[in-house]
């Protein structure tokens, strides 16, 4: 009976949200990295806001934000992170965070609610300085040699001189008490098309696709644009184009279902009009929530990379810099969503697996973990025209407000 | 008879090559961008070797060198350039503007030689800042407006910023006087291996391939490269290296015997590793000495664009953004090259196009020009590792300034 239950304030999400998005505005949506001013003003505004809820919120020595309170019974962790990408959008983490407060405002007000919302922001999901380093340093992966390493990889500016510019440096870094929370809970924008083509309303995630991450790297003879007849070169560019040509028709046959794979990044060297490159570097990645498919794609690259080099006349090396597990969400935490979703949103919902990466594939390293999606206008993502429907976003809140009310209950 | 006339000192040119080699040094060849510190150091170093020569230098407001003499007669006007490419080699450029000093040492002395060699160093041949900028000044080519809107293309630094640190802000910039040279000769290394490998050692340049540059732009569409589907992506940068590949295939069947191509830069938007690439950008070059021979491959380019524009997922945007006219080197300074090969290098010469650019086109608009190449070892150009053997440095030097003699003789 959703009616008999307190239920999510549709107005005051939307005018959250808006007021994340006044900070740092760009076009319709924002540009706000990881440390940069709106950044900033968008932490210091949730610290601000979590008292409304019953929280105290405080920023740790890597920028994730943790609102506790007293409420005593069970604690569930909600959120999502405040940063975006450059120049994207506007929903893109905060829509995590504003309905994790939501929830605690709605849940932790009522006696008739046992337990609490907790409400966490997790810095830098957006990996502007590395991957996952807030979440992954609350769940215990983050060394401080790591973070002495860290650099924003579009200034090049080092983590150290942000956190002190920040007045961050030198705090300590929050740390998951095991057994406090009973789960966590994310909610995200889909950043596909999967539930808008279905006209469909909530996204529970099953499982969130691992990503592994590759430097392809191609050595030829760099040479004179004018003077060295094409019979006699090396171009390591255009080797690097015949072998994404090459992956462009080898892999669908090698690949499972929902595999996606993409060339994000593309360098010559030396990179001038008038120079044959000698060398050129791709970044290259494969998601999957399946590690054999993964297994066998990453022997096809090394099959083809080895098949060029044996062909000539460049050489072709497979570096691989980055493994992501899949992380598989809890059952319990999907049938709660489910059942909100039957609820709130008149079960127009989809169990769907994630092919983005989230923080709580690391909170689902120590504790339980769900997440709930909503719809991605025309599937765009990482871009500032992303967007969602208002009335999917407040329909959104009310089955996250219910989906937490229904774990806290167990 | 070689030994009745003034010929060149092949120790004093090595050890000048050495002492511009010396200013600016990376492992064995140069990093001397122009305007930087070791160029700065070049252009004073020749300055103060011209009175050597009997003549007066100075730098003008784009960063040109013009020596000249009061000796009377017939002048031939000699040169290169003193920067280079970034991290490349130590030959081109400075063995032209040595020879030609040399040339003014030996020839301006001897009273038997009627007129005289007078010397320039033309800036940025190399393209730091611009095309030709030092060259096209001096034929009168460059606005005041090209000035203000020219940057590093490394650094972005404006040229305006540059010439005032250079001290050389509001000087006038050298024209050339009509009449007053019979011609302009210079020397450079072949920066291929057509020379080596047919155990030759010295170019006569016939013509100066003309270099036809293209922006071509490839439209997709930006999205999250983990959820979204492989079969909707609209991914611009593998239609790039579909359309790179394509040209590999398709262009040797329109081309000509001697035509060369070459995409030297790529560049993906956003280029981050985990969205896919909305936008793609290739700089293409073509070079030919014959006009028809670039306008069927221009057409050719754009048939391919249409075609893979009509066939999508993604528009491709062909534009060019620079035209250069091949230029035909004098045939009276070709024979002169010739003769002085007889006399001084055994005949060992070959006539033959250049496939790089000189500052000698340029000159061609104006006056008579010829160009004389010795080799490179291995075809090496545009890199460190670029060299000639010292031998072949001395035989260039004698028959560079027995041309000279040649020339001025009539």
């Amino acid at each position: 009976m959703p009616d008999t239950h307190p239920t999510a304030n549709g107005e005051r999400v939307l005018a959250d949200l808006n007021a994340l998005r006044a900070l740092g505005t760009y076009k319709t949506g924002v540009h706000k990295p990881t440390f940069s001013e709106p950044h900033k003003q968008s932490l210091e505004w949730l610290v601000r806001k979590l008292p409304e809820a019953g929280l105290t919120g405080a920023i740790d020595g890597i920028g994730n934000i943790l609102g506790t309170g007293a409420k005593p019974g069970p604690k569930l962790l909600a959120g999502s992170h405040l940063e975006s990408q450059n120049y994207a959008g506007w929903l893109d983490g905060p829509l995590g965070v504003v309905y994790a407060l939501e929830a605690a405002r709605v849940l932790n007000a009522d006696p008739s609610v046992t337990g609490a919302v907790e409400v966490a922001a997790w810095c830098d999901e957006e990996g502007h300085f590395g991957s996952f380093l807030g979440s992954r340093s609350y769940v215990g992966q983050v060394t401080e040699a790591e973070i002495d390493a860290a650099r924003n990889r579009t200034s090049g500016r080092s983590m150290r001189d942000a956190l002190v510019d920040m007045g961050l440096a030198g705090r300590p870094r929050f740390a998951a008490q095991p057994g406090r929370h009973v789960g966590y809970l994310e909610a995200h924008i889909e950043q596909g098309d999967t539930l808008e083509s279905g006209k469909l309303a909530i996204g529970v995630v099953t499982s969130i696709v691992g990503i592994w991450q590759y430097r392809i790297t191609f050595d030829g003879e760099q040479n004179h644009a004018g003077t060295t007849r094409m019979a006699v070169r090396r171009d390591a560019g255009l080797a690097l184009a015949k072998f994404c040509v090459a992956v462009d028709e080898r892999f669908p046959a090698a690949c499972g279902p929902r595999t996606v794979w993409t060339t994000g990044r593309i360098t010559l060297d030396p990179g001038a009009p008038s120079i044959i490159p000698g060398g050129a570097e791709m970044l290259f990645q494969i998601r999957d929530d399946d590690p054999s498919v993964i297994a066998r794609l990453e022997q096809l690259l090394q099959t083809m990379a080895a098949e060029t080099t044996a062909k000539g006349p460049c050489t072709v090396t497979v570096e691989k810099i980055r493994t992501g597990a899949p992380a598989m969400m809890n059952a319990g935490i999907q049938d709660a969503i489910e059942a909100a979703s039957k609820a709130f949103a008149g079960g127009r919902s989809l169990r769907m697996p994630s092919g983005a990466g989230h923080d709580a594939q690391m909170l689902a390293t120590i504790m339980p973990a769900g997440m709930l999606f909503v719809p991605s206008i025309g599937g765009i993502s990482h871009h500032w025209t992303e967007n969602t429907a208002d009335v999917d976003i407040v329909t959104g809140a009310q089955v996250f407000v219910d989906a937490c009310r229904r774990i806290l209950g167990g």
